[in-house]
């Protein structure tokens, strides 16, 4: 029997780090064979070089794809992608996969499912049906549209996705693939297990981390564009002022990522911040290693709705970015102000750990491995209303 | 006040007969200005030039966009939508529109739907709701999860869009614009205004029209791409035997396009055809009344389930292109069989004419136009549930 | 030793047929590995499908690269080009090659040229040196410019070269490899070894070819535009005036193509040709042991400046797109102008055979192969002065 | 009488400063009409946002092009052109200019010169005909043949164009642009009219630049990729042992930046440099101002040969970016030896100030601009031998 070929394609390096244990489980698979492809942001150093990550991992790579359009406009997200179908096109024609899987709710993500379900291929969407409240919401439904079997991370996302008028028999709350990374994490971590410093380097200074620590990831939000530097500018002054050691990592791609930057350079320069050292990427699993030993996570990342969850680390969650999405109690809210930053910090700090599964519990790599083995391949669908 | 910019893009000859009274009434509010775009097979010889049309009635056309790639292979299809992308991008950034309005559920539109909402300009969906059964299919609800607005055609098109999770205000029931042409033609159509062989050439036998006749007009099914040519012998050798007065028009374009028009062309070279006419293409008000007149249409194009409700045209609809889309009691269904294909045929010439309101009563235009100047412009939404 | 990896890049249908001896030399040499890539009209339907043949031929294709954006315009060259440079350089990349091999002087293969040149990939040019006189001109002596090899077909092509600031090291007066075909045929033809009514179907009347016919190929030249349909008709008059068998080619894709094609379409539905033939395109073998027995050949493709010397067929050349190739005795030159091209065919009819070997004895193909296999890589050159 | 339209298109801030009072005599000549077009590198903050200097000089802008692709490799250069033919086809399609000017020898002025030239839009090239030994070289050459009139630098840059089988009547040495704003400087400027950290920024130390200071300009060689990380660390180690006051100006965008980049970061981490101050970018004039009063210009930018011959400033020229243009006696050749570089610097800021004309005499701008005006509109040529 010829093996089932999958072909999953990377965009970001927060994509990478989410379905790294389900691109183990498919190349573990003996009826499976993975066709890695890495794309977009994934590829370039201003934003972490996936890459690399991958590369060292041990993943093999069937194909580059570069399509990032440089501007600091909305306009280039709009390129970005119709670049991205011109080549994931051709790519595909030359792979053959038999089912192509993409993730999440990335903007170039559409890329990959126009190119694939145009060109009648099995399309398989992981972490449909959630909720998010800017253009990514708009993205992730309508790949939901596009795709033909859902691999989803909890159970009113599963709900949400039958709504859509997906077929039941072919939408599965596997968890998310990135609680299997947390699982592993936490059976395997009494104290940080390395040196960030010594192993990542970045920039600023480097606070004793042995009493606690706070870490700080905060995108831009697409459509507040203009808003990003003035939001970013918000957290960096709580931090400053609460003065705790502190690690902080940039934000990723993203049309309005400029502005975040900017805002991080302009404070650096402007202000001594004794306690704060800035990285530029990690590896996922010693990132977790980080949150699970941190005092507090801030920003917007879905880390701190996701992987922190189960990790049961606290988290001040900034802005709209994860609004509507579900969380455990580890979670409080706070609007991009210096002083409900600030406050919501201190409460998280004095509480204690609280742990849920509600994203599920450590095996979704393998479920979804074993999915994409057994479902019938089909690229025909209709709704199902 | 300035006026509301109003960008609609064209992308095909048939998109373009549906929204022409979208057009006219946009063109004729004081306080909206329009910007139409005509795009893809909608400005090429091979497809009918609906951009001659278009200039015929009086449009200024402010962009003209050249996305079809050439070849045939469903790669192409994906790759003229990503041309779009890079295309209509550049185009959306020089005319600053205030919303854009995209057509139905041709692959092509997802261009204009990305664009546009990667962008953040208010997106305006016409005819979202409705159901296919191929990559159409698809491309309609997704371009329904990307859009603002949504001018639905049909009681049952209104409810389908709600569930999906878009906000009921944004919703509307305008009817299909296309009915605004049958009204017009219906009122003021005794006979057959035109000589159709004298206006609009084409080729084959020429009989005489005046005791009835059959129109048929069948396009190819993208995702039973290789049948194509099948499909279409079927029809072909159901007409041959019939031999009555037929009137047969060319397909538009598609991946697979040239599996049926190979068919038709193998076809006549092997058969004599004494009483069926070839036409590329034709103004939509003249072929609504032919329509009008006619025994009987046959084929798989929306036109017999949509102007033929309201005209009360017997209908013969081949094939799975229409599954699941409201239907009048005008319309019977048959299989790719010549002889059931035969027997609707027979079965609908002898039956009486029955007439449905079922996509509108002949005001969809005016009413989109309304709602195009009051809805406040806004391009982030959140799904309902 | 590994062997040398030669991508080449077919564009259209007489590009292939004239290097075809050299993708059989390359195939055969025991230390080279053909890489073939075929791209643009070579693969479309509308431009005689070259593609067919080649796979018919025995070549195993490498990659496909569709590029050709469809559009009545002098804009969709430019994209076109566009496209091919997005195409190739992922086929580049994927392959490897380490010398690409550009033919001639079609506006697309500027796309391969800065493909190839601008991923430092040493790049091969067939047919430098050539004088034309149209946009043609301009691509081909920038290619020029562009490579690190040039395979030029004539002496004095050669000289220009050298005059263009190319080193002479590296370039190579190897005949035109299209000679290396017609010396084949001219060899083993006695009398035409088939019926290109059986073998090529084609359409129109079915002239007896016993006692002589004409061959007529006329292509439109790029910046005459508007003028092409004016070109052909002059040509499609003459013919029909003197009414003698004829076979008469479709021209190949370019803009402007659809001007050509327009005016025999419009020509055929208004005149009888009872002695006129329309074939769409032949095997370049079949092709040439037909021109080896005409009386005359007519148009202005370059065959008959080419192969026609070679085997004295008799040729009158309309209009510029010619100009300034250099040329055997066998050709008169006629200005678009109904009597003069039917003055020149009457007075070649009449003349006696007349050959030359000033495009090269028939080795081209052996002597490129190799070149490619001793010349050293490299992709660093400067101006010779 | 309507005036001419001519479109610039400028890609790159070297090409702004080189070409601005191009762009101020054509905006003051009363028979023609500027259309400045922005694009690649010109509009991003990574490359010095050229854009935001010609807003700031009063310049309109007439479109903007974005087309730079991401990615550490020379395919991206490829893709970058790519996208460039595809974007500026259709603003050309928009502007409809009767004469495009595309500058110098940057890779992505290949796009503008094949999309005017397929486009039968009369091509004008600034600064052809001279020699540099890379990319560049095969770049400016293919330009010359596919541009339709030259306005080249010096007398042996317009013997080359001639060589290369241009008609003499259209090849005009009108001296190069960027004298003229030397010219300008020279003549207004007793001492350094500005301070360079309080007008523009830049990081690392502030030496005093009263009694002298180096400039240091060095930017990566294409096809020398993976040595330009070494190159730069040449040049860093030699300025760095000289320890006099310095100010380092960044690369421009190439294959090859991020080589030279990190180089820079790097060393800037492990050496204090209590000399030396970086700056991203400077306005033209500011630079010219900066380059009169230094002691010595260091690097590999053509602002060494060319504006410091007419003011008269030491140079010292490293690696093989400049070879074979010409030079006054202002400037010596370094090697990529730390040694080297050293001594070369040491010899030139104990000589004498050594003015050359060669580059022409201050007045292009006004002789292009003439010139554009009166040239007969025309984009056919032939080759002159």
């Amino acid at each position: 029997m010829n093996k089932r070929k999958i072909a999953v394609v990377i965009t970001a390096r927060p994509s990478y780090s989410r379905v790294k244990t389900v691109l183990s489980a498919i190349q573990l698979h003996p009826n499976l064979e993975l066709q890695l492809i890495v794309a977009a942001s994934a590829l370039l150093d201003r934003y972490g070089s996936a890459v690399n990550y991958i590369v060292k991992d041990g993943f093999e790579i069937a194909a580059k794809v570069f399509n990032v359009l440089e501007g600091e406009n909305l306009t280039a997200a709009a390129k970005t992608t119709g670049i991205g179908i011109l080549e994931l096109s051709t790519v595909f024609d030359n792979l053959k996969p038999d089912v192509v899987v993409t993730v999440a709710d990335r903007f170039e993500t559409m890329a990959t499912a126009i190119a694939a379900s145009y060109m009648n291929i099995p399309l398989a969407h992981i972490q449909g049906g959630e909720v998010t409240g800017n253009i990514d919401e708009k993205v992730r439904h309508a790949i939901t549209k596009l795709a033909d079997y859902h691999f989803v991370a909890s159970e009113s996302a599963k709900e949400r996705v039958v709504k859509l008028g997906e077929n039941p028999e072919f939408v599965f709350n596997t968890g998310c693939p990135s609680i299997d990374l947390a699982k592993e994490v936490k059976e395997n971590s009494d104290s940080l297990p390395f040196n960030p410093y010594e192993k990542y380097g970045g920039v600023g200074a480097t606070p004793d981390l042995s009493n606690g620590y706070l870490v700080v990831m905060q995108h831009p939000v697409t459509n507040e564009y203009q808003d990003s530097r003035k939001h970013i500018e918000a957290t960096l002054e709580a931090v400053y002022q609460l003065n705790r050691p502190t690690l902080w990592f940039w934000p990723n791609v993203d049309a309005g990522a400029d502005g975040t930057s900017t805002g991080i350079r302009a404070f650096r320069e402007q202000h001594q911040l004794p306690n704060v050292h800035f990285f530029k990427n990690m590896e996922g699993k010693d990132f977790l290693h980080l949150l699970h030993h941190a005092d507090c996570l801030i920003g917007n990342s879905s880390v701190g709705i996701r992987e922190s969850a189960y990790l049961g680390v606290p988290v001040v969650n900034i802005g709209t970015r994860q609004n509507r999405r579900d969380r455990g109690s580890n979670v409080v809210d706070a609007t991009y102000d210096v002083q409900a930053i600030k406050n919501a910090i201190e409460e998280r700090i004095s509480s204690s750990k609280q742990i849920s599964n509600v994203y599920g519990g450590g095996d979704a790599g393998k479920q979804i491995a074993e999915l994409l083995e057994q479902l019938p391949l089909q690229f025909h669908k209709t709704i199902m209303y």
